[in-house]
């Protein structure tokens, strides 16, 4: 199926949006690796059911990325806090312990 | 109704959720300040199915916010910006342009 590092991703940022159910099975695909077969039986359901609501589910991910670009935000954050560090790094010679501080704080933001 | 500077920073990052329709009417309510009278014979409907419309809609933007924590994560991201930027001039004695430079890259993210 699709790129996993970018679902996984995807899932942070917008797996709160998923119902319960979902978000568990997402889970148990994306993140814990259990294959199809063994999610449909944790689950007393079809593979192919398992397949379709991972589909779906994948498919919303992509609906709610396009309408609010959250994942892309995050790249181009990411980018600006370190030209922003390195500009500031150069020209105020701030100490490394402080560069890698900052480095953590504007990572959370 | 509710508050309207909250619902207009709801409208920011969850507007884009909505249908089109949804997005217009909700626009026309609280950011050009349309009464339900006006935004009603604009929409050939009721006064009451606006005002319907525009209640179920802030109550999506609610049920986005509890899950997402976009604005409550905007406030603390304001904070933690003033704070590092507060230091950064304090330790560094960063020059007064750069210190409004950075304050604008640090918000626009």
């Amino acid at each position: 199926m699709e790129d996993r590092v970018e679902i996984s991703l995807l899932m942070d940022l917008y797996g709160p949006l998923l119902t319960e159910k979902q978000y568990r099975i997402m889970e148990l695909y994306y993140n814990e690796d259990l294959s199809l077969a063994e999610i449909a039986e944790l689950n007393n359901t079809s593979r192919q059911a398992i397949h379709d609501l991972i589909k779906r589910c994948y498919k919303q991910f992509l609906s709610y990325e396009e309408k609010l670009s959250l994942l892309k935000k995050s790249f181009e954050q990411e980018k600006t806090i370190n030209n922003l560090l390195k500009e500031f790094e150069e020209k105020y010679s701030i100490t490394k312990e402080d560069y890698n501080r900052y480095k953590n704080i504007l990572e959370e933001l």
